[in-house]
């Protein structure tokens, strides 16, 4: 008798834990089995960026953005649908932008690139700005040379490390000399800058993105070009010691617009006031369709609500469903939630966001202390069969970020395989057609999963 | 001393595998280094997919292939590079296929669908064969209905099981009506059939692939057709008691065609009689470019022996690069390596194939004894950083299996991603625009990774 009740004490700690394994993988390939026979997101995105199409914070089709997200959310069936006021900036392209060099040295043939202004960077007149080409591999190259830059325009040719697995790194890496680029280069009174796009892409799209002034320096006008572009002005300026480049571009600000985050709730049922987000931005970059960017998350996040009402699920916390206005250029919408959420007294638990594209999973990052770390890695054999079963330390995203520095929270972010995302990353090529409908779908299945375990059993 | 002495008969296995582990992982980055930076691998897709194009066995097209692999394989370096002889199957497909349909209750217009006569199916006069259309949803509705067959079309509207996470178990499921649907039909008096095609792609283009006759029953004309005709087809069967469907295919069989498995070798230093294989098929469907397949595979085998030469690594064994013929309709050059192998008595110890496609790496498949899986384990963690660290039971390819035959070495196969493959497979898609320049280095990093490994500690 001595001898089974001590056997008992041994096992059942193993019995429990297996059994709550074979409750939970059973759920989760419910969710599964939902998702890849009736999801909904492949079709949402469809709508979302055929019929509404690119979608910067303020424009017109960011408007009828919001319209669908609600209507939409409403359709799916929340036990609230709401809207949450933001004002955010409101930047417009303006015509045409240009940029068209010149090799003196060679034939007087203006050659015109392809060119896209960098977002939040102000225009030139019509005739724009022409000067000589100052071209640089670095920051580095840019102090060393910082007498010779003067009235000229400085083309920053970094090239993205290939040698990283995750895209990411390199972006990150990358990413200043499009968002810093020009007041450096202004600083030493260079008239424009050009950046080479933050990509590996095969292609020449050029790639837009966000930038900022340093007020203390003129506001100069700012471009990226494509890949093969670069490549060939950076050859052209070791080539021929005069390039010209013109660049008109026509970028400005019109004052700020109303806009809102539309947000969807699962009212809890044990602690309503313990509050689970999950979303990702409904605002993209006027270029393109925004499909990975971020219309993946906007329908990632329609589709956790859509299967977890699906399956009847209660949940314990109170979800709510986040579309976030302009994550793009100016995160408004993501300090305005954050914002809200502390001046009403909130409780929050945790945040997930999608914001990587709509790849096929591979797993999550989470912005988590170490304890919760441990308790999240417990779970990852539940995610192996989903692809989503990476879990890396750092991670959440922009939207959610605010979130954090007002709660204190684990966050989370899904990590899609990063591979083909800097390929279509804010070029003309973030369209549905660059979308897979069975990676986009898989995505949602390790979202869904991951809420319904952080519902289950807390962190 | 005596304490010093226990802890490092303690500490000393851990600091050699610590060391161990720490070389490789090394020397795993550099082969990632090299390739994600001087990899080649792209731009031999490219020669292979837009110089020469759809290579099925015995056309002229695959004669080229065999020319550019011999040569490209030349370039690159190995100690040996030479041509295996053997005879292949010369299947043409002839004119245009045409499948149309008439719905004979509704309007009578004949309507064209989009259509592929199934490879090694036999075609049909030039007016084609017309009857009825007998829809049903498997073998068993066909086994049901068996006495409505005779003088009738069979439609086999079998679907991809959608929950399947690796596609490749779908595809393992449905494929059956591909290979086998003709005969099954016409042994109860079907004079064709329709197949619907083998994939979840959201497009209507068809997918062929190969098939064969039971010689005991009529060879009738069997065409595959694309997802949204099948599915339109298929309602039209419910609307209507009487749908006429013609069916028009010119696929004949030729003599066979002299061809050639084209193999590299790089010696071993220690154990040149002890063989590693690694390969790809060279031959590809008439219909595309074979771009994933098998162009990606061929193309990972040369990144693997070039990144290997780049190094400097000299193997202990030899290692041989294979570019096999015939994989698609015959498998005759797999059989012949194998044959040939078997013959001359050498000894192989571990083969690795790549003919799942050239997307972001998974992981691999290996067919091996239990010892051995749990040696191949102890490996996983050195691929996590490079995607590749999914290890399943069961895999290799229809090259290798020969050679697990006849020698009883455990095989490998590269998985990458799945869930894209079924939407190009076979069809007019899979061309080299579908392949992204970074997956397809980083299936090669991983493979010579294995390579290296096994090479080193053997199996």
């Amino acid at each position: 008798m001595k001898k089974i009740f001590i056997i008992m004490v041994v096992a059942l700690p193993f019995m429990a834990s297996a059994q709550t394994n074979s409750i939970d993988s059973a759920f989760i390939k419910k969710i599964s089995d939902d998702v890849l026979q009736n999801g909904q997101a492949y079709e949402w995105l469809h709508q979302l960026t055929k019929n509404i199409g690119g979608r910067l914070a303020g424009s017109p089709q960011f408007a009828k953005a919001i319209d669908w997200g609600k209507l939409t959310l409403d359709k799916i069936g929340a036990d609230k649908v709401y809207l949450q006021e933001c004002m955010v900036p409101h930047w417009v392209r303006g015509k045409n932008d240009k940029v068209s060099i010149t090799a003196v040295n060679h034939k007087s043939e203006s050659k015109p690139l392809d060119a896209l202004a960098i977002g939040n960077s102000l225009g030139t007149t019509d005739k724009g700005v022409t000067a000589e080409v100052f071209a640089v591999n670095d920051f580095d190259q840019l102090e060393k040379y910082k007498d010779q830059i003067k009235g000229k325009i400085v083309f920053y040719n970094y090239h993205f490390i290939p040698t990283n697995i995750s895209t990411f790194r390199s972006y990150a890496d990358a990413g200043k000399y499009r968002r810093f680029g020009a007041s450096r280069a202004a600083k030493y009174g260079a008239v424009g800058v050009i950046v080479r796009s933050m990509s590996e892409s095969t292609d020449n799209n050029p790639h837009t993105g966000s930038m900022e002034y340093n007020d203390s320096f003129p506001k100069i006008p700012a471009a990226a070009i494509g890949l093969q572009d670069a490549d060939n002005l950076w050859k052209l300026c070791q080539q021929s010691t005069s390039v010209k480049v013109n660049i008109t571009t026509h970028g400005t600000f019109l004052p700020d617009e109303r806009a809102y985050n539309v947000i969807a709730e699962l009212t809890g049922s044990e602690s309503p006031d313990e509050i689970i987000t999950v979303g990702g931005h409904l605002d993209s970059w006027d270029v393109n369709e925004g499909a990975h960017d971020d219309g993946a998350g906007v329908v990632h996040t329609m589709e956790v609500l859509r299967v977890l009402k699906a399956l009847g699920y209660k949940p314990k916390h109170t979800i709510r469903f986040v579309l976030f206005a302009n994550e793009e250029n100016g995160a408004r919408g993501a300090d305005k939630y954050a914002e809200e959420a502390k001046g009403r007294g909130e409780k929050h638990v945790f945040a997930l966001e999608s914001d990587d594209g709509g790849f096929t999973p591979r797993g999550f990052g989470f912005n988590a202390k170490p304890a919760v770390w441990e308790e999240l890695n417990a779970w990852k054999p539940l995610f192996e069969p989903y692809g989503g079963s990476t879990f890396t330390k750092g991670g959440g995203g922009t939207d959610i970020e605010p979130l954090k520095k007002a709660f204190d929270i684990p966050l989370a972010g899904l990590q899609p395989d990063s591979q083909r995302y800097f390929d279509v990353h804010h070029a003309r090529s973030d369209v549905f057609e660059n979308v897979n409908r069975r990676e986009l779908l898989l995505g949602a299945v390790n979202m869904a999963a991951l809420i319904y375990l952080v519902d289950k059993y807390g962190l």
